[in-house]
């Protein structure tokens, strides 16, 4: 602690320093330095700037003394109900994803800066940096398909074509929403297969996984709700959309799914100086969805079809249809032209997982009703992950032929094309804690335990500890679930008490008498159907472990 | 990517709002602004110069265009077969844990930066920083303890009696030795007990659990030595050690299992001025190792028994002996007054378990050759992990009583005591990744796969891609992994050159003429014990699942 003399010195000495560099900095960018000049000058800048933020601070401390006992904004802590369910969604998404020959990967949870730099747009101010300690920089990592992409680009042998899935936390210094489920730091969950396979084969693969991994998980009445880049471009080509708007246009027409034609078509006319004309004509296409007939309309028009890229965008998803129909999937599908993803970095075949229960009340993009769609959502409140996993939807994902290439820095971009998909577990975990939740408040047992102890011995009188942790260990080493209470003489209330919080379903009893004959009473709790079951069963030591096994069969 | 024109006017306008953002700054500091105000303004103005930067490497970029393909200095992505050990690893580590009734949590993988202040003495300087960005001043958790410690006192209604375990990675920033297996980025995994128990119950039980926990992963022969704080501090209390000087001769102590006694005597004497004849005395003590019968001996040394602390730990230590009985470990317990574990916040018994896998050959301590004792360790060498995990040792632990208070600020230093103890999984990896090289070098198949699909479905002839994904959908809805190649008409040799490599169990051939009878031939691979086993068996496709399934059983 700095005595609040030389702390006042030190504070002063400390905003001198700053202002010269202030002003350092200002001559150099008069002189339109290069960003190397400048970026080792803003860090010492960073530097005093801490210094003073923590000389002001210690002054503060020195006052009250206290600590703050709470997690960095934006994160949490999981607590065993969350991690016991946290473990079941987990083992549920990893049994598909399995089922379907994926092995599974990890990398670090941070990357070097430039491994992530230019590849998230203006989202790049989100990320987290290590402080420069001495030595690399380094960034938390911002999703996992970089990283992801990175792997395959430094092991093109063993892993150019790989089917993997990943599930980790990764890092975002985005305005957190908690109870909305917008965290600092969350999961992501990916499956993607990367590697040189036959047209839309893989792809339609991810979206088989994606329906089975929900179906697994409960999560009803879904949509997906899916898109072609190349088509996407196309319309906007073949509606007159300069290039240099297609980006600004393609993220104006996203919105549809929360906001009406007309509010829309004002932006890009008003916000981003549009044609009026180009506008109500992009309207014609972008306000389309459907099924199949949808693609054979889109077929037959000629203006369309005479686009290259909407040639090869309409071929991918005639195929798509075709493999959707053995993969019973083609119900599930809307073929949906305003949906644009926010990724630079998809070159085909988009696609969103929207559901009932992800998405607040609200109007459909078409103002109609819709028949077998999706319930729309809010974009600004209830956004999971804006990149990944799209607007209130639970899944989302696509084909990137270019990002390995980025990396590899090939000469063929697409040498490794990947497509995947990415299940917005934090969403699904939101939706099932609530399922747990109501369960409890209707006074009913949840399925997902936090604790998975099958049998409490205790003692009837007398303490018995010796006694308790040998039964304890003969069922340890039978591979039943028991615990005791770590108390000499424990009362028989407070060992009961343990049963019922816990809900455990077996109550081992050891009684003196008994013991002395080689016996203890085994008592099955939550279960009274007949009058006596309320006193339990004798049962000799030598046979409990089979009789515990049988019972639990 | 940005057009080399509009890059220019990126720059140019990232360059005015740089300017600008510095004006404000010095106009800032000249008003004597605090440190509140400033920091999100130089937060922003970083954003700028990161943001220059980027556009200056896009224009760079096209000249070069060469990245940096590595994860950071001491990280490691894990690939497909480790992950499929670490997963094996964890799970058997967590039956365990879950069959003596421990729940999971977790914790956000960085802490505000105070929680971290003052728990690690010296290796606070290996703590991980982030960057300000403005906001919270945030480290990368260091341990997992200190983040439980933190989370109980959080949550002292709820957790204050907590039986938890937690599997996560930490981060050092310590010269990483990454064949040795010390890494920047590792696995710790703790499990304790913080709850207010009879002495040593709790206690008993971690060693109980750590040893079924090894006895799982397949560790052989390990020793569990045990020594008690209380002990060791009256040991140097009685010897003479003067108060100041406990610590650094308790560090000297701790060397006595890679050095001869002669050595760490002249350390105590000539680098840390012990007396002569204090040190000799400590000598008497420890090196002393053995059982029970070490106990009686230290009960019955009169100037020891004198003093209050001392009593205290011996009579610890006879009731772990008790327990241990029950528990059928006193085989496998050293106990070993030279150990002293690193960290200050040990309060009872300490313990750490080693392994001959996990020592290099060497010297005993006392120079002997010892009998059921471990071969002893480099310290320098061989570290995996230095304040849980000690030299060359698998897993190591302690009492802890007054972690929790020093976050809660109680009255009561030790209101919530605890007990734990901390697998040395990157240990384990490390053993049971070189069995399975070894398993592989004399051509044997692993028990660990990476991947673990059952069944490939190939075409034999006319590519049958549709009619392959629908048997494949088939056997997904039935539980049953299955793959096929993502091509239209594949080769016969590609197909059984993915069974071959995949040591696929099953591989189901479709060819036109029996399809066209609603069959298909199943042929086990792997297993070649008949003359027509090659061949396969014709199952017809409504009874392929229940054949497979019969067949895995």
């Amino acid at each position: 602690m700095v005595h609040s003399g030389a702390n006042k010195e030190a504070l002063a000495a400390c905003r001198t320093q700053l202002e010269a560099q202030l002003d350092k900095l200002r001559t150099l960018t008069t002189e339109n330095a290069g960003a190397s000049a400048i970026q080792p000058e803003v860090a010492l800048l960073q530097g005093l700037t801490e210094q003073l933020g923590a000389l002001s601070v210690d002054k503060k401390k020195s006052g009250s003394g206290k600590l703050t006992l709470k997690t960095p904004k934006g994160t949490r802590d999981w607590d065993p109900l969350s991690m016991a369910l946290r473990k079941h969604v987990f083992a549920t998404i990893e049994r598909v994803f399995a089922k379907h020959g994926a092995v599974t990967i990890d990398t670090p949870v941070f990357e070097l800066k430039e491994i992530l730099a230019g590849k998230y747009g203006e989202d790049s101010k989100l990320i987290y940096d290590l402080q420069d300690q001495g030595g690399e920089l380094c960034s938390l990592r911002y999703d996992l398909t970089v990283p992801f992409a990175r792997f395959v680009a430094m092991n093109p042998t063993d892993y150019g074509n790989i089917k993997r899935y990943h599930i980790a936390k990764v890092y975002r210094r985005d305005q957190p929403a908690m109870t909305k489920g917008r965290f600092r730091e969350f999961y992501q969950c990916d499956f993607d297969i990367a590697g040189t396979y036959d047209a839309m084969v893989p792809d339609a693969e991810c979206l088989c996984i994606v329906a089975e991994a929900l179906d697994a998980l409960g999560i009803d009445a879904f949509t997906i709700k899916v898109n072609h880049r190349k088509i996407l471009d196309a319309i906007f080509a073949v509606c007159g959309v300069p290039d240099d708007k297609i980006r600004t246009i393609s993220s104006a027409v996203d919105k549809l799914d929360k906001s009406p034609w007309a509010e829309v078509r004002r932006e890009m006319v008003e916000d981003k100086g549009l044609d009026g004309a180009v506008a109500d004509k992009i309207g014609t296409y972008v306000q389309l969805h459907g099924g199949r007939e949808l693609l054979t309309r889109l077929e037959q028009d000629a203006e369309l079809t005479a686009n290259a890229r909407a040639a090869e965008g309409l071929a991918d998803m005639a195929l798509l249809f075709t493999y959707l129909d053995v993969y019973r999937l083609t119900d599930r599908i809307s073929f949906d032209l305003s949906l644009a993803r926010g990724l630079d970095y998809y070159t085909g075949v988009i696609y969103e997982v929207v559901t009932a229960a992800s998405a607040p009340p609200g109007f459909h993009k078409d103002g109609a009703a819709p028949a077998a769609a999706p319930k729309p959502k809010k974009k600004d409140d209830e956004e999971v992950d804006e990149s990944t996993v799209g607007v209130g939807s639970i899944a989302a994902g696509g084909r990137y032929d270019n990002l390995v290439g980025m990396f590899s820095g090939s000469k063929k971009p697409d040498a490794v094309p990947c497509v995947g998909v990415s299940i917005g577990v934090e969403r699904v975990f939101s939706i099932l804690m609530q399922r747990i939740r109501d369960a409890q408040a209707r006074g009913e047992r949840s399925a997902v335990r936090q604790k998975e102890v099958d049998v409490f011995v205790m003692s009837m009188g007398d303490g018995l500890l010796l006694e308790r942790m040998q039964v304890c260990k003969l069922l340890w080493d039978h591979g039943i679930n028991a615990e005791f209470l770590y108390k000499k003489k424990p009362k028989l209330q407070a060992q009961f008490a343990v049963v019922d919080k816990e809900q455990i379903p077996y109550a081992v009893m050891l009684a003196p008498g008994e013991w002395a004959q080689g016996k203890v009473r085994v008592k099955q709790q939550l279960v009274k159907d007949e009058a006596g079951a309320d006193k339990g069963e004798e049962v000799p030591l030598s046979e409990l472990c089979a009789y515990l096994q049988e019972k639990q069969r």
